[in-house]
């Protein structure tokens, strides 16, 4: 018997919510039921496109009775209490990353959270990428033995506004967040940070502190060593790339071409154009998956939809790495 | 204005039709009307997918005054007779190539296409390949200078059962066909085919008196040499390279991957994952452009869509690498 | 027991002489003995490096007593006669491509050459290329089944001057002949030659009637088909690519770059250096690696060094094509 | 008027002391004088190659009035005392690196370097690399602007004897020196050193307290940062590997590969055979570039030998590693 599609709530309906509704649209096994903004024209635009009904109230979306599970893609401040709101009403969500910004307001809900038995899902798409999802798996069946050292290199094609910067939580929180969840999905047992951040080129990130270049080495019980390459830009596109490399080998995972046409002139050869410009490209496939991989968590089935804690050790960790830039030491963490 | 999305007839639900099928059903400027299959399973079969109304009867179609296009993916000795139905109903369509394997047959319908003012558009998909597509945008820049050499390569993942060879019309009525399209797409002038066939493989070559390996030459007026290297299989999957050479330079149209990952081991480094498998997936965009292409034609817009007489011309060159094969010598073609 | 260097005879000192002079005097299997240019000059200068007594007069290097072979590095047109004075003397020579250009000379000395028990040698230099002697090495180990299909690429970077071209013999006698060989080098069993040539962008190819652009398709009694693309000129460089085809998969031989660095910036990425200019870059290791082959045919040791059979076959070849281009028909040969 | 070739004292005949005896026996420039060994046969040996008088005494060949330069290869532990007597001879010397394992010696020796007027050179090879040179070249050329990140990868194929480990001074003032050195060839103003050392396969790294797996981040005063990735080990070959990035692109300088050929199949496309094994494959040419520019500083002409005190700063490096990986922080350094 095939199954109901699930009936979703959406809540937020910026440029990642968009990507969300267009996913769950496009899935045989998602429809789009209510879509909430607080700007209610952005939740009339998604529901023009995707269908739904429209609402600025999140509260309304939960007393509905009509939606089988949420996809909160509002504001990182709204994170927690949406969550909260899930949990009271018994609905599975998928939250955006991260969780907060405050790791103590993520550990007061943890509790709650574990004890609930209600399915919290957190948006850490690159596990769904083909390409990590391949390499990880290659890496489990032993192709390489274990992993020595791991090498993450993350470049946005350009930095935020620096009005974003202000308000972002730092480079660690907003950025290399999702660059502490993809070194977990490799290396699991981490045990120490360090960073070192410098500004180099951006006005937002100096106005506020913050920093627009920066290097992350994380420690591993198992002797393991990851490091993270971050820049806030990057002019040949977005630079997305991961080395494993084991006592057998290396496994390597490029950047996503444009083109399958290289040129060869006198002054260069097999050049090709640039590569993917940002997330919404390259990652397009890894929200569709990601999506399914909710959908059987929220039916109860097997899934490996990151977790909710998953969401407080990537925050951990940035948080450490915060520290150890700001105190040049490395910082123990325990993220157990 | 939005336009109303064009009504297909589809006719014919085989592998290539249910390819069709799916791209009218996904784009937004077509919709599936009628779907036609003798075979009425197939018909049936497409309708509950794709939606349409189901006959086995092409004429129903044609009659049903509910379709504004046609899509003829039926077996190729159907083309010539469906295309002058579509002609009699003043009905635009997208007929599958070859439009026959008998050029007697095809220059006898020519004049009358030409007269009736009925777009008749073949599908000659590669032509929409974004790599080809890009490639031949650029070599039309100048970024190369004018083409002094073009190199196709074509090599299908396995031969075609013995009873597919035998109604084929042979491999450069059915396979290089499609290359000699893309040979013109690059290269307009051609005056000469010269090509060389052997078989070493296949047993329905062998059966039937065809090739399973080609080498076709083709020499253009300005001086530009075609050669299109042709097997009916490839262990490491469909092979589909163009490489143009100019006094400037090349441009190169790679395979596509599968994979962004690479293992590199004690005995062998940077190893890919094979090529995709065969021409469905490699050609997906392509499908789905020449469809939006047609599109544009059936409504007496500007469009690119190869033409009857393009169709016409890829069948005078493989007739005259046939005889070229055949007889051991070079074959002189008017195209005009 | 170390053996005592074998005493060469040099006679010629242009560009191709002086590379050869070079890897005598740098092999520890030879030394040179004597030097000997009709253009007296050149023969000092050569020695004058490179050790050795100069002479104006080939005769002088046979006679005197002191050469244990000869490198024979002067006009194609001498060739047949120094072959024929190495015979008279006994002198085991290593004569540089083509024999002549006239198969009629070339046959006349076959038999002579062949019951003289004089090893004589021809400069196929590519058959040491480290490249291609893997490739054909992992060919013969069966790594990608029996060849179907041969790909040789071979563009020099830029046309000869015209007086050249008009003594040259043509494209097919005096640039392809070298891929003839490497043709026969992997596929043994030729029985026909196709050849278009045309004429695109070279003063001298038009002036003498010559071909600046060709491709050349041989059949082999085994069904394998090889294909030759030629250019008098190539913007990025000298470009010689071979690629084999088999049932079991595919070896590539690539260009050799000129640099491990590559550039990626926001308009192109990953471009690379051109390739090597030509020729002496290129083949550098293939020509010491010819050296020393030689030297144990001279010896009478085991040898793969190409025969003068082997530079008759390329000849056979070239006049096959010739008259394939001229006549616009398929040329059987026969190499046995 | 040519120059005479100078004149070499060689110190040390163990494996990089070959190295340099057949450089400078190859070299136009230099001609090997005296050969220095305690073990008199290794001395033997080697000028029985490449020629020189025999010794077991560095002291005669600073006495012999018949070198113009030494190069000292002897054990680290006696590079301070020869030194010291070629500062005492007024013969210029090119020492292999390090200088020693204990900073305080090498300060005390500092100043009399640079008030003696007498050229000391350092056997950092890997400046001359063609590939790292030319990248250099084009960052100052300013075609990726200016530097914000620079990743050194920097793998060898296997971890040495741990006899050898136990006398090594330990992997950053052993291995990691060259990496150092490299940084500040690219990045002049390093500040801060931050390093993360493990051991997980080594059991000479774990006999003597040794990391086999270590990443050391530098930072800039200028905000850039420089990562190095070392393993004692590397299945794939000797891993060397440079990616230089800026606010206008990204430079990369590949791996040397060990042929030109790829081979596809049904299982994997476009292996390449492993790369090359160690730095005397790798950096042959650098070793032989070093020497050149060696003997330019010996004559007192412009020249870009890395000094004395770029031994001193990589030492530095060293040492604020070691520190920084055993007490888990982050170490200032002042290289001025």
């Amino acid at each position: 018997m095939t199954k109901r599609p699930l009936r979703f709530g959406l809540i937020g309906t910026g440029r990642i919510g968009m990507v969300h509704a267009a996913s769950i649209a496009a899935s045989p096994n998602a429809v789009l039921s209510w879509v909430c903004d607080p700007f209610i024209d952005g939740a009339k635009s998604a529901a023009s496109v995707y269908g739904g009904t429209v609402t600025d109230s999140a509260d309304e979306v939960f007393a509905s009775g009509e939606v089988d599970a949420v996809l909160i893609a509002s504001p990182t401040a709204t994170h927690i209490d949406l969550i909260s709101a899930a949990l009271d009403a018994g609905i599975p969500a998928l939250c955006e990353k991260p969780i907060d910004l405050d790791i103590v307001r993520v550990e007061g809900l943890r509790a709650r959270v574990a004890s609930s038995g209600v399915p919290i899902a957190l948006g850490f798409n690159r596990r769904f990428d083909p390409g990590f999802a391949e390499a990880r798996a290659r890496v489990a069946a032993g192709e390489i033995g274990d992993i020595e050292q791991l090498s993450i290199i993350s470049r946005d094609p350009s930095a935020p506004p620096a009005a974003y910067v202000g308000v972002s939580g730092g480079i660690f929180r907003d950025m290399t967040i999702h660059d502490f969840d993809m070194a977990r999905f490799f290396v699991s047992d981490i045990v120490e940070v360090s960073a070192v951040g410098t500004r180099t080129f951006d006005a937002g990130a100096r106005e506020h502190g913050d920093f627009d270049t920066a290097v992350t080495v994380l420690r591993a019980a198992s002797g393991a060593i990851v490091t993270i390459t971050n820049s806030r830009h990057s002019a040949v596109g977005y630079d997305q790339r991961i080395e494993a490399f084991g006592a057998l080998g290396m496994l390597q995972v490029a950047n996503q071409g444009t083109s399958l046409v290289s040129v060869s002139t006198a002054t260069a050869v097999e050049s090709r154009p640039p590569y993917q410009d940002f997330f919404l490209e390259r990652y397009a496939g890894a929200y569709a998956a990601e999506l399914e991989e909710f959908v059987k968590l929220a039916r109860g089935e097997a899934s490996t939809s990151p977790t909710f804690d998953d969401g407080r050790a990537a925050l951990i960790l940035a948080d450490a790495a915060q520290r150890s830039a700001e105190q040049h030491t490395a910082v123990a963490v325990d993220l157990s």
